[in-house]
Order: structure tokens, then C-alpha cells, then sequence
């Protein structure tokens, strides 16, 4: 891609209501826009890096069985009665339409998925069954500081499983807590499994939990049995209740939650299936979350130093950034100029994700600001110095390693 | 996709207030579900669908140069009040946060996407710019009986460009028209470009019309000059205004609609640019819709017969439904099972899209009901009649041409 062809230009100047580091950099290196406090636009820059999450969860999803659904974001009043959350979930959206029907913004989805399945379960041979979508969610939070970290609109993966028994709930809760974590992985994260209250859905929930400078979140951590809890669910102590080791109080950013929400909501709607002797039993359920806008957010929070973001290989919306040091006045320009056009040109051939930062009105110092600003993870530079030698200058974002490579090794360098 | 690994299960009995045909035939296949009136589900058929139309008008809008990002849903009142359109916006949803503030739940993004710009558009040289979503709209619609062709929710295409003067939207709006085209031939549709008066948008605009039985507009086609001009801005006549000649009355469903806005929106947010010679000018706007979820009814309203659906081949949900006709009791029945499970398996290698109907415990008479409403474009089925001449037969679901094929030239039928 290259720059004068997209909707690209780094911003100097941003609001001062800004200050979570992630809605920061973000919005000075044009991947999102505030529209108005926890409410945000995706900018492509930024639409590409959210698609790229969305593909890591959907393939982590559908490699557990998931199948993709997508449900309404307009809930009937009815649904969300039945369970009593209309009065009882704080942050619950409201509005009414003119012909006089009440509705919720849907912050989560179980008043409309456990209804919704009663068409396809009736029989233990209908279960289990998992489904998952990955849509907008609402939130009336209050004023926050968090940028895109917690807002009043965000993207969100939930996944719903329904099972014939608790243990069967128990082995697939474990199977999607190791598919988290290979989320987490491919997005360049470490999470944390931490024991958790589960708030207004189950008391048995575990939380995801990624170390950040800024993170909201304390637990304990012991690094002798593995134990993790959040603080909020222990006593205040110096060990662990688990194996009686010292150990460490850990600030986190919440990554994604898991909830045994057992028969909860099967038994609101009436839920059930017939079992192998005939006998009517309610469906056991469990959900899952993560949050794909946040997951930007944190993906930054966790990445980033004084020049700007480093994104990690799998979310990086491009692979590379390629400057060539010109300003197009001097002869020598015209030839590093097409010489960059040359690389680009090879570059895009093998299928790369190149970012290409042609801009003629641009001074060169410019362009390296700007590249760090973005953070892709490998940078290639052609200058007048360089070419002299027939080469380009790579260097890693991350490790700020820089490698001479011959222009006629180009291929090489995947 | 195995059918008893997938979530699917055809339904006799759905509610009596579904009329459209689409919604009718889409959810007795297990493509939809409605939540409430005018507010559906996408279930895993469904879905597939909706992704493939969303490809193809992703692709048609790279193709003319669009940026594709995603702009919020919930908006700011100040947004509208600043167009006026806060109040004259009839089908405005709108809703009160618990900490005051007022929100509009986009019906259309003019009012998002105006003021984004202007943190990009400064001089000429930032244009033209192509920016479009794809996602979620709401409209307080009065209850209809249109299914998913007129709903409260529902996914929207929207494309926005914004031009130094007239003339170059003028080509960019005849450029929009042809990529329109192009994208409803993909959906196997045809369309009408229709003149007519945009509503709310603007006066200069057209629509594309597809002739559906059921279909809810009128308009005239002349087929002497081309002319179509919607019944609503033309006086009743039985001669073309332009040519004389005689014209037809005919009824489509709307598929798009497409907007010269001019300076009305930046005239609103003071969106202006600095052309070559250093004057301020205001920019200069189009606007192009097309509804993903109304498209995936208008494909249904427009291809179907007494048995289902028949969907045309770009944005069937799987191209071929195999089903091998057994029922898992005697001896050749398994024989039977044993060869289908082998042309799955030959077809999966080849990675074509196979919806394999391996259900043991129903008929095979009910299997060949359930693939007529489903309206996969070809149909694989290997009985013990065709098995005897070592051969399958493929059925076109469209013609019902036969052919048979022996089972070693499988490859040869893709």
C-alpha cells in the first residue's frame, strides 16, 4: 500500500482528554478517531489491524468446534425481563422506539442465544453445541479514562456452549482456556489465568489477565504452585493460600473472561433436553469473551516505547515499512526514488504487506518519525549511503537490529 | 461441512407472521431467525451468505478505489443536531445514556463521517478520498411485513467520496453505477438503474431495482431509449417523457441507492479545502449504499420455485450438497455411506464447498426435501441404482438437469 494512496497522516495535536498511552499513540498514528468519550471510529489502519484479531479468534474458535453466528444488537425488552437483568444490569442501554416497543442495546448475548437454541436442542444427541459471533456490544459506563480499553461501544468475541452435564462443561471450559491462550500467543501477548468473581454472571469465572504498566486490574501471583486470583476475591496476604509460598502483587489489563454460567440461564428459558433414558434435563451452559477492540488496546499498552508502538508480527497491519530517503529535487533522488519503486514493486509480487511511504512533500526525518510512530515490525530504508553499495537497510522495530542486505537479495529477507 | 456437525435443522412450522416469501423460505432452511419484528438472527447458513455478498462488495469497492473502515453506531446528538437532522430524521432511534447524554443510533453516517475528514481533508491533494463501512444500521421502522427486505437492524454497505468540484464526482457517481452493476451480477441479480427522489438524502439520485413478484416499488422502463424513472417522481403516462415511446409499469426491490449530496454535509460541518490557487472551496460529496442483509432476502425473493430456494452460485453458503441415500441398516447401506464418505473426502481435498448430508436417523426422502429448500446450486446423490454402474448422479438445482458420472471422473465435474 502505499502512503499517497491511503487515508494516512500522523496527527501531532490530540485531545487532552486522551491519556490512556494506547488511545495515544493510536490516535496519533491514525488507526482510530474519538467520536465522543468511550465511543470510537476504526480508521483502515486500525480496521485492519481489528480484522486481524477477529481472524485469530475465529480460527482459534472454529479449531474447538465454534460456529459462527451473528445475533442482533436491538433486544426485546421480554428477553432480558425473563432473566431479570433488565432492571438488575447496570450498564444496560434502554430506549424506546416510537411504536412503543422498549429495547435493550445488548451487552452481552445470553437473553438472546438460550431462547434462540430451544429451535435446535431437544435431544442429547443435539449437544454439545457452540456457538460464537463477534459483533458490537453496548455499555453505559460511566465517563472513563481508558480510551478504547473500555468504552460504550466495543467489538466483541463471545463464545456460548451448551452440554448435557456439568463435566462435560468442566472439559470443554479447559479446552477453550488453552484456545485463549494460543490467542493471546498469536496476538504477542502473555496472559495470565487468573481466579476470578464473575460479577454479574457466575461465581465461577476466570479472568485473562496481561501485564501492563497502566493495568487495572491487581492479582496475586505465586510463581511456586502457579496460583493466580484476582485481589478483589482474596484476603490481603503475603502468601499463598494454595501452597503457603510468598507472593507477588501483579497490575494486569483483563484480556477476556470465561464464565460457568451452569443451568443459570437454561432454567430462565426453560432450556432442556431429553436424555439417553428419556428423562428431561436442563442444558448446562458456559460463556466466553474477548474483547477485539480492547485487545488492540492492550496489544499497544504491552507494546510500545518512547518513539511509539511495536506491534507484533500476527496483528501488525502491514509486515513492512519501506522509505526511501528522497525528496526528489537532486538527480541522486530520482534514482533512489526508483529504486524504492523497485523494491515495492518486488516486495508486493511475493505477497508481502508492504506499507509504502512515498510521500514527496515529506522530509526524511519525517518519514523515520512517522515509521516508529506506526511501529511495523521490520523497516527497510533506501538512501543515497546504500545504494552506493547496492543495498538497503533492514531493521527490526522491536530489537532496533539493523542488517545490510543486498538489493539483489531481496527475496532473501522473508 | 458434515450436516450433524453443523447447526442445522430444516423447520415444517414457523410463525404465521412471516409473509415475505424470503423470510419465509430463509428461515425454514435455517438460514435466519427472527428475534421480533423486524430484528433477525444470522444462523451458520445465514451467515456464509452475508459473508460472501460482503465480499463481493468489498471487493468491487477496492476495486474503484475505496478505503474500508468502521465508524461507531452510537452517535452523538450534537452530530445530528447540527444537520437538523436530530429532528427531521423520522426513523431516528435515539437514546439516553443513565450520565445524561443523548445518542442517535446511526440510521446513515453523514453526520460521523463529514466532521471525521476534516482531521484528513485540508488541501486538494488530499482528494478525491473513497472511504465505506460495512455494518449495522437502525431504523425505527413501523412493524412490516417485509422479513430481513425492511428491518429496525440491519447490515449496511455505505460508501462515501468526497471531490474538489462537481465534475469529478459527476465521474465518480457514473464509475459507483457500473462497480453497483458488476455487484449485482456477481449476486446473480439484474438490476434496474432507476432515477429517483431520494428521500431524505438528496434530489439527485438513483436507485437499482431488481423485478421481484413481491416487489414493493413501481416504476416505468422504457425499452425503446433505457429510460427508468421511479412512479414516485413521474407523472402516470403511458409514453416515455424522453423518447415517446410506449412504456411498462413494472415492480422491483430495491437494492441500492446512490446520492450526489454536493455541499449539502460539508456545507453542515464546514468541510472545506484549499484548492491550487489557495481558495477555500466546500468539498464536494457522494454517498452509495447498498443493504448486505436486504440482498440476501431480494437474492431469495428473486430465485426460488414451490420447493425453495435457488441460490445463484457466488453467494450460495456451499456449492454442493451430497447426500448418499442410505439409512445405515442393511448391508448396502453401508456400502452406500462407505462411497459417500469417500466423494466428501475427494471433494473437501479438492477444497470446494460441500454441505455432506450424513444424518443416519432421517429418510432419504426427507434429505431430498431438505436439499430442494436449502437450493445448493448442484446436488451429489449416490444411491444403490447409481452405485450399480459405479456412478453418482449430479443434479443442477436450478435446470434439474441430470447427469451421470461415474464415480472416477469425479474431478472432471468441477
Amino acid at each position: 500500500m502505499k502512503a499517497t494512496q491511503f487515508y494516512f497522516k500522523t496527527r501531532k495535536e490530540i485531545s487532552k482528554d486522551e491519556v490512556a498511552i494506547s488511545a495515544v499513540l493510536l490516535t496519533k498514528a491514525n488507526f482510530i478517531e474519538k467520536l465522543t468519550s468511550g465511543v470510537y471510529n476504526f480508521l483502515p489502519l486500525g480496521l485492519r489491524v481489528i480484522k486481524k484479531i477477529e481472524q485469530i479468534v475465529r480460527e482459534e474458535m472454529e479449531a474447538i468446534g465454534g460456529q459462527e453466528i451473528l445475533m442482533a444488537l436491538l433486544n426485546p425488552r421480554s428477553n432480558w425481563e425473563q432473566t431479570g437483568r433488565w432492571d438488575s444490569f447496570k450498564a444496560l442501554f434502554k430506549l424506546r422506539s416510537k411504536y412503543g416497543s422498549w429495547f435493550a442495546l445488548a451487552p452481552t448475548h445470553e437473553e438472546i442465544i438460550t431462547p434462540m437454541v430451544k429451535n435446535y436442542i431437544y435431544s442429547y444427541k443435539d449437544l454439545p453445541l457452540y456457538l460464537f459471533h463477534i459483533s458490537d456490544k453496548f455499555r453505559d459506563e460511566p465517563r472513563s479514562k481508558s480510551g478504547i480499553l473500555r468504552g460504550k461501544e466495543f467489538i466483541m468475541k463471545d463464545l456460548y456452549s451448551f452440554h448435557q452435564d456439568e463435566k462435560d462443561l468442566e472439559n470443554y471450559y479447559e479446552k477453550v482456556k488453552k484456545a485463549y491462550q494460543k490467542i493471546y500467543k498469536r496476538c504477542g501477548l502473555k496472559a495470565y489465568v487468573v481466579e476470578a468473581s464473575g460479577g454479574t454472571f457466575s461465581r465461577f469465572s476466570h479472568e485473562f489477565q496481561v501485564l501492563t504498566p497502566a493495568g487495572e486490574d491487581i492479582f496475586y501471583h505465586c510463581s511456586h504452585c502457579g496460583m493466580n486470583r484476582n485481589k478483589e476475591i482474596m484476603e490481603n496476604t503475603k502468601k499463598c493460600p494454595e501452597c503457603g509460598h510468598k507472593i507477588e502483587e501483579l497490575k494486569g489489563s483483563e484480556v477476556g473472561n470465561i464464565f460457568k454460567l451452569k443451568d443459570k440461564y437454561s432454567q430462565a428459558f426453560d432450556l432442556n433436553y431429553r436424555d439417553e433414558k428419556g428423562e428431561i434435563k436442563p442444558v448446562m451452559m458456559g460463556c466466553y469473551g474477548i474483547g477485539i477492540s480492547r485487545l488492540l488496546g492492550v496489544i499497544v499498552e504491552a507494546n510500545y516505547d518512547a518513539k511509539g508502538i511495536i506491534w507484533p508480527k500476527e496483528t501488525a497491519p502491514f509486515q513492512y515499512h519501506l522509505i526511501g530517503l528522497f525528496k526528489g529535487i537532486k538527480k541522486e533522488d530520482k534514482e533512489i526514488k526508483k529504486q524504492t519503486d523497485l523494491v515495492y514493486k518486488q516486495l508486493i509480487k511475493k505477497g508481502l504487506e508492504v506499507f509504502y511511504d512515498d510521500r514527496e512533500s515529506v522530509s526524511s526525518g519525517e518519514k523515520l518519525v512517522d515509521a516508529d510512530l506506526l511501529g511495523l515490525p521490520q523497516r527497510i530504508i533506501i538512501s543515497e549511503k546504500t545504494l552506493k553499495n547496492r543495498s538497503f537497510e533492514l531493521k527490526e522495530r522491536k530489537s532496533n537490529r539493523i542488517k545490510i542486505v543486498k538489493l539483489k537479495d531481496i527475496s532473501k529477507i522473508i
